[in-house]
């Protein structure tokens, strides 16, 4: 006996396939057509042909009418809690003003910094709830949520409580990283290094009371330099942590390289990555995350290259590196779009590279990004005949019934279903 | 006695001003700040600050919780009644076939064409009818459809008879341009004029029946000369339809500143206009309908010179040009990111480009786009503090609630209001 029988699914990629997928095979997708897929206790117990599914008996069912269903999608990247908003920047952007004379002016990431500490816990926790949802309305069934925006003790664990509350109470399957390392507060002007020390010491405690799996660091010129990265990111690993890099966003410092080579799980955004860099990208193990919504949106043409990662046996995640700054967006599904048009990937490298590889690079590939007999039933059921179909009609949702651990958590207005 | 009053509007845009509105003009907002609204009879009967709403009598009272409200959104270019998709050409781009390729292979517009011929009025009527809703959630009370997919009589007039049922049977507010001049169709290769007389002996009796307010050309390089275009516009509009032109979307032909001198009401696309173009933009009555979204989604950097049409004194609408080929997506609020990012434009521009002047653009200047006694109580509740937030936090829908007519036509899921 079934929960849950969604029959009458036009195509249902399982993505059901060993990962990390690199290189060549990430342009290939595991799917079922005519399918129906069966839940039992908040797992799959069933996939097959749907014309078998008359079989089986289940509490409940639901004709998909011929829509497409994936696994929930997977955001591996995101700075989810945040105080404030920057909208008041636009003007200053417009006229040109660089964002280095924003910064001295007290704008730009200060500005989050200041509303980040100023603001209270539970108001953090409401706004970031927000956030949250609205991913999971765009499909989002896992993501990963850095802390960054405190940059010192108390804000930064204040943001990661954050995090644990709505993994805790709200349910959200939520992977917390600790990104102290975001920017060099004022407070230590001119000094990164002793700023690395002061976090270090902030680790044990962290990841005693489990408020961080990873840590991540923004390796970036005049920021934290690739030795001072690589140092303080190996300390961190020693600790336990899986450690994760911003590294060459803009400028090829050899960031890309360092992080594959202290075995990071994810090295991320890349636009600037070397040769080498790319090539160490498709022989390490670390996944390659790039961010093509922060180029767009900083209007920016140099994207990451992720023809030649694939085609050098990389794998490669998409994430909406969601922040008030670079990225204000939760919708992955245009990222997609964004990696068909800026990246020139397939629609099946996109399709991988937002499920399973997405899910190894916050190191939920066990568990998150499959829909195999076991796994968690978390899936999407899109308002869409076909996978290619999503990132061709960008800037949209087309999901119709978002399901967490085989329970409906989100579903469009007007799409009528009783479970 | 009001029917519905919406009180604690954080901002409210009133665009109360003489459209339509250009050039430096663009740069200023008619608002109010802790604004309430009244409804009667489905138009706006009373405006002022909320502090003195407590007195009024009302039916329906919603608290907008300082949120911001605007008129509805007015997209003035679509293509909305089509058959079929295009994802199935995503690979073709990718490996970088050139268009006319997949043309001469039956691909591009000749797809859906066949699509739109193939397909029942009343599949058509269902698929658009679907795209117009989603538009109405992201905000847009009024629209444009174009006809174009059907490029002989009875196709056509089954685009233009589906318009009209959207319009009549279920109560879009809907405005029909005839375009039949979309692109020569095979029977005619070689001999546009040809196809336009053609076309030029259908235009009585759409005019008769009602079918069109509008009549639009494609000028091209490869499809319609500019001098058949102002042969063919000037016979439309002596049959008393307003005309429209796309216009040096690539290649500067000239098409902008024959349009303006015909009196066409809009001239669309416009990026490849000339100086001698974005001149004449600033001196005659045509409004400029710029649409980033196309240029994104194709991929091109050669937006259209906004900067230099405003600082002219031209009055610029924005439009999502939503079909199946070069920008599909129904989300007018993403094109306003686009207009901001893309075209330089200021939050102020963008919501001038999108209400008042949107609206002049389509004939529907003393109509739509604005909130003032006596108009139609078209409007939009934001889940946004100040207008700035919309373009700022892009992709994703920020309506809370669409009201057309003084009536509620889409809510968001978890927006607690019982009007
Ligand atoms: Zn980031
Ligand atoms: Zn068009």
């Amino acid at each position: 006996m079934l929960d849950t029988l969604l029959v009458n699914i036009g195509q249902l990629l399982t993505m059901d396939q060993e990962g990390p997928v690199r290189g060549q095979r990430m342009g290939v997708l595991p799917l079922v057509e005519r399918a129906a897929i069966g839940i039992r206790n908040g797992r799959v117990a069933w996939i097959g042909p749907s014309a078998e599914a008359g079989e089986l008996e289940a509490a409940r069912r639901l004709d998909c009418g011929g829509r497409l269903v994936s696994p929930g999608l997977v955001d591996p990247h995101t700075h989810l809690v945040f105080g404030g908003s920057r909208e008041n920047e636009i003007a200053l952007k417009l006229r040109g003003v660089p964002y280095l004379d924003i910064l001295h002016a007290g704008g730009g990431i200060h500005a989050t910094v200041r509303a980040t500490r100023a603001a209270t816990e539970e108001e953090l926790l409401q706004k970031a709830k927000r956030h949250a949802e609205r991913m999971l309305s765009y499909g989002v069934t896992t993501m990963e949520a850095k802390s960054g925006y405190g940059l010192e003790v108390e804000a930064e664990r204040k943001q990661l409580r954050v995090v644990k509350r709505l993994r805790e109470e709200h349910g959200f399957d939520l992977v917390s990283t600790f990104l102290g390392a975001h920017a060099v507060p004022k407070e230590y002007t001119g000094q990164p290094r002793a700023f690395l020390q002061y976090l270090l010491e902030l680790l044990p405690a962290i990841r005693q009371e489990g408020l961080a799996e990873h840590v991540d660091i923004f390796c970036e010129t005049g920021v934290f330099s690739v030795e001072d990265s690589v140092w303080f990111l190996q300390e961190a690993k020693q600790l336990g942590f899986g450690v994760k890099m911003h590294a060459d966003e803009i400028d090829p410092l050899g960031g890309t390289e360092a992080a594959v080579s202290i075995g990071a799980i994810s090295v991320d955004h890349v636009c600037g990555a070397s040769e080498e860099g790319i090539r160490r990208l498709g022989e390490g193990s670390a996944i390659a995350v790039l961010l093509p919504g922060t180029t767009f949106y900083l209007n920016k043409e140099h994207h990451a290259k992720a023809r030649e990662m694939i085609a050098g046996g990389a794998a490669v995640a998409l994430a909406t590196d969601f922040n008030p700054g670079s990225c204000p967006t939760e919708n992955l599904q245009l990222v997609m779009s964004l990696a068909m048009l800026k990246l020139r990937m397939t629609p099946e490298e996109i399709w991988n590279a937002v499920t399973v590889n997405a899910a190894h690079a916050i190191g939920r590939g066990s568990d998150a990004g499959v829909l195999a007999a076991g796994r968690p039933a978390d899936l999407v059921v899109w308002e869409a005949p076909n996978y290619s179909y999503i990132p061709y009609h960008f800037g949209v949702n087309h999901a119709a019934l978002v399901m967490k651990r085989g329970k409906p958590v989100w579903k469009r207005g007007d799409f009528a279903c009783d479970i």
